[in-house]
């Protein structure tokens, strides 16, 4: 049975690698660059986390799942690519790349803050920068992936997309704290960090700038 | 009271982060994306050394005072920012925000060269590598920031900076093994480090191009 | 002496530092800056792949050779640059640049891949997981290298890259199971792992695309 910790973590994973697979789908990427972009989106905020708080081999490297999951996660977009083929309208494509994308990308804000809160907290970090290792979880894939297509990444663009993971990774904090092991409540912190980066996309919120004659 | 190595991987996480948040302002990013920006550009260096000589975790995670020093920078280039706005005009403003930045990134380098290649002899690297750490120490974090920003790293740009990183981890390697705890010959090494790079840039000094019919 | 699986690490480190340092000088970068993409490409991957597995401190700051082979390597590329200088026509030059980049670039694949997979199984790892480092040690190096100038990492691009080193990786995998020490075999396995990516370039072979209306 899979250990509820690592759900989360498997979860983030699938998702990541999912946003990692159809960012390389819309580059037009080959399969090769597919599954390579989809591994490293997936792997990356995970491997990122585990280097900083100490876990040697990282969770990817030691668990089989990881490596299976995000695979999984690419071949199923490739899957999906396929089977549209044909059916529907280039103007239809873009739309489902985009819609799919967008949720993906918020499933994994949500699963992986949850997640990388968690396991900084059980290697004896104290709850603050728990959070941040759960922000750099969240973040981190992406961060990855968008370097590596040479785009500034978007936790870094005019978007709601640090503030839900910190929320997120806060929630956690407290999850973990009061109540350990109190699944339903996690579940509803990763859905609730999900649901306010897809909320602040369609509602098109943005943080403020700063003054400047531009 | 802050142990001297700690200040001056403190004031190289305040210089760094500062020189982050500024870039964050030119490039027009929202006041997360400052903050975003200042912190991995504050932390990014130090980060990449503690992963390399092996602190687990590393020290921006297991001090409170790296995070809070790098929002402070950040902060207080907003507030730089708030508090122009308006008084100055176009012209003075960029020409503001590239002197402010030029001060700390060469601050950067001085004080990260120090605290860099300081650590890392503590934690037992012989003088070489450990002087190899404080240039990454320096130099990592406007790598890692001008990565974010999909730019080339200034270190590989026509400039002074690689070399008075590199001058400034080989005096702090000589003034760390000679006479350690000498503080104010540690922060004399830091202020030429700075000073050299300031010097390079005014009076425009170049490393040699290699021979190509271009 | 030359301990057998650190000649392969070196033999990566040489040509995966001269990669760097030919693409600097594609680059126009200057004499520094060569020197640092050089070494960054030479010790960037096997540094990740120390890191990942645990080895504190990674072999580039433990070992002394690890430096000095990515500088030789470094300069032996400025060398040839001054040598040619005036001698060849343009055109001579670019394509003397890039024959020689794309060798020395096939010849970091094989040495990694079999230096990245011993490694790691030498430090425990099961054998997907090993060959797994094994293609990361050999593609981190150049993805480190393409994205310090801002360009997408060629085990992206359309070419025949990571194939060659996972299955070099995998063939290093078999050699270091059942004939553990075998030099002529993990020769053969890194001279296949570079040749394939040659043949590759040369016959254009490339992975399929997804179907897409574009």
């Amino acid at each position: 049975m899979v250990h509820l910790p690592i759900l989360f973590d498997l979860l983030g994973v699938f998702s990541a690698a999912a946003s990692g697979a159809l960012t390389a789908v819309r580059k037009g990427l080959d399969l090769v660059g597919i599954l390579v972009l989809g591994a490293a989106t997936g792997l990356g905020g995970g491997a990122v986390r585990d280097v900083l708080i100490g876990v040697h081999p990282p969770a990817f490297l030691a668990d089989w799942r990881y490596l299976t999951t995000a695979t999984l996660a690419s071949l199923a977009v490739i899957a999906a690519q396929y089977q549209a083929f044909g059916v529907e309208s280039e103007l239809r494509e873009r739309a489902r790349l985009t819609t799919a994308y967008l949720i993906v990308d918020s499933l994994t804000l949500g699963f992986f803050a949850v997640s990388g809160t968690g396991k900084a907290l059980r290697y004896g970090l104290a709850p603050v920068p728990a959070a941040l290792m759960g922000v750099l979880t969240a973040v981190g894939g992406g961060v990855i992936r968008d370097m590596l297509i040479a785009e500034v990444p978007t936790v870094l663009r005019r978007e709601f997309y640090a503030i839900p993971a910190a929320i997120g990774s806060l929630i956690a904090d407290a999850v973990n704290r009061y109540t350990p092991g109190a699944t339903p409540l996690a579940f509803a912190a990763a859905a609730a960090t999900a649901a306010l980066r897809l909320i602040a996309v369609r509602r098109d919120w943005h943080a403020q700038l700063p003054p400047a004659r531009r």
